[in-house]
């Protein structure tokens, strides 16, 4: 028996560069604790890897402290009132540079904060992240990244807009109380108190959906009744919309009604993007952007993704899907794998989406409540397989 | 907007050729099932790989019908006895270049075939066994692969070699009936009645596990029980089985005492090292080189096997195992990624066993009912996943 004691050295010598950018697996990792089982699980595969972990958020609630977490940015506070005007305290960030102010709206008119009386679908507003946004634009800011999402309103933006000084006036230009039931009875808006700098920004708007803003797949039909509306409220708030979308259009001859997710967050999207021309873009691309993940690709050689559930949502504007366009458009194309709890989006369509492979963490048969006290240790174990299994081909290639 | 039209040609214009070995899915797929839907898999992501599959076994039962479907060989019967001395029928089939012949001990000695009487531990024996390999050599093979496991007997291969033409003989000079009782009388083995061709050919035993011929791990301790012999009977046995390989070393000077897999199949690896030289192999391997599995990988880019369920087992002689020593020792190294039910072993022993990757076609918490119906379906999933993402690391490479 002949045997060479020392290890040849490895034919491709450059370590590689491994990009973990997962979502949250709810109800058992948050996605730090994720990036840090997918970089064990690769580093046991490729000892001399080079790991980088972004956090990720696809935009709507937790997209703030995704931002905040990756930025180590400073988080600023304002006092102002909730989506039924109490009084609250909202947060938001401004990024290292100083160009990019973040705004959560469900920290000032989030559902989540009300839902301690019995819902007003009629009377609850955006009014809160309207004052948010102004502490923003003071604060230099050159473009505004507005996250939706979470809202508890139907008011097409309206409650934002009189947050940084607009005015919605009735019919006798009397400034009309917040909410939808006030939407209904605007006729004219008074921008002479609006923020100076309101209309110099770029305005981007986190948005997950595209159901436009009326009718059936609309903002009140759709979306309203989780905020407590009955069907006649439903009927009214859709009415309130059109009416607003018809003034919008006659006063900034801007036309949202068929604009796709101008429904998102009661209708948001409308208001600004007609007064501010504010817009709309898939919240994961908009935060992977944020995150300097364009920057991160440019010499990947694996990309590991994930989530509790990867399904048809998951590549409709959620983290995996704007991991895998930006990987797309990366000079570099890394392969983006996915690692989930569960997978149900068949194969074809995950191809489509241009995710390479899709794997579950699930060893076998298994319950869930067996699965989640194991999802760290199989995170890793199958970050490990797919990091050997793309090496393997890289020595080939 | 600028674009391309029509598509750039891939950097590599080599189709990639993957190879798949599966063994069967116990309850659900057989290999020849499961190597469909994986191929399906491989194809959906690689249309134009040139894909080989090749049915596998472990060299226990089962083993002669995965080598006839490989090698398309004719099957051959021998008019013989049972384990219990009743007349049956027994199979067996010769490689198509008419090198290897191939017998089954569960064909005429297994423990299937005598389970309608109560099991009779002390009498059982391989007699028949014996019977077919005379069959096998009259036809003119220069090498006898004799695949182990589900022996009913326990007689450290006595009968095999009464088959062959050996006598055993008592001290009066007696010949001894089949079984572990007889075994325990003899004192001499008449070899000149001994098949001519019995000393001239190789032979080969299919091996699958390491137990020693005798003592607390032997073949008396640990599988004489199963076949029926009470603790009284397991201790005559061992007792038996110690006289015959003190015999067989006297006659041959053959020392089996301490050979590692010769307490498989009742002993029967005892008799034939001793007496014919039979060398004894890892089942799987033995089985991987007779469907010609080293030329097959000569220039593999992928290897995908499994099985139902893939745990320490299965590194230890199964046919995941066999395939990857095997593609350890190809010159083009494939790498090897095992497709399971589950996957129990841990990664860092998969790794060690020279297996690359190993993915669960769990698609998440499921059950084993729910399961078993989407076995294609999933296998084919993921092993297009896994081939999408290895021709990613060849296109990097």
């Amino acid at each position: 028996m002949t045997s060479t004691p020392t290890a040849a050295p490895s034919p491709t010598a450059e370590p590689p560069h491994v990009v973990l950018v997962p979502d949250s697996f709810k109800g058992s990792l948050d996605a730090t604790e994720v990036a840090a089982a997918l970089r064990e699980g690769v580093l046991a595969a490729a000892p001399d890897a080079r790991v980088t972990s972004l956090a990720m958020a696809d935009g709507g609630e937790g997209t703030l402290d995704a931002l905040v977490a990756s930025w180590q940015s400073a988080v600023h506070t304002v006092e102002t009132v909730d989506a039924i005007g109490r009084p609250t305290t909202a947060r938001w960030t401004v990024s290292p540079d100083g160009g990019a102010g973040v705004v959560e709206l469900a920290e000032a008119s989030g559902l989540p904060g009300v839902s301690d009386e019995p819902l007003q679908p009629l009377h609850a507003g955006t009014r809160g992240t309207g004052d948010v946004a102004a502490a923003v634009l003071d604060a230099g800011v050159s473009e505004v990244l507005v996250c939706l999402g979470g809202s508890a309103s139907t008011d097409g933006g309206a409650g934002i807009l009189s947050g940084l000084g607009a005015r919605m006036l009735d019919a006798d230009g009397q400034v009309v109380p917040d909410g939808g039931e006030g939407l209904a009875r605007v006729t004219s808006i008074d921008l002479s108190g609006l923020h100076p700098r309101a209309r110099e920004v770029r305005w981007r708007l986190a948005v997950d959906v595209t159901n436009p803003l009326l009718g059936e797949l609309g903002a009140a039909a759709v979306f309203s009744p989780q905020k407590g509306a009955g069907p006649g409220e439903v009927a009214f708030l859709d009415e309130a919309l059109t009416r607003w979308a018809n003034l919008l259009e006659r006063e900034t001859s801007v036309r949202v009604h068929e604009l796709p997710g101008a429904g998102a967050a009661g209708g948001v999207p409308a208001g600004l993007a007609a007064v501010l021309g504010a817009e709309l873009e898939p919240g994961a691309l908009l935060v992977a952007e944020a995150v300097g993940l364009p920057a991160v690709l440019a010499d990947a050689a694996l990309v590991l993704t994930g989530e509790g559930s990867f399904d048809s949502q998951s590549v409709r504007g959620k983290v995996a899907d704007g991991v895998a366009r930006l990987a797309a458009a990366s000079p570099a194309r890394p392969p983006v794998v996915v690692v989930a709890g569960q997978v149900l989006l068949p194969a074809e369509q995950t191809r489509a989406a241009g995710i390479t492979a899709a794997f579950s963490i699930a060893p076998g048969p298994i319950g869930l409540d067996e699965l989640i006290p194991r999802t760290a240790t199989r995170l890793a174990e199958v970050a490990a397989s797919a990091t050997n299994l793309l090496l393997a081909g890289r020595r080939r290639g």
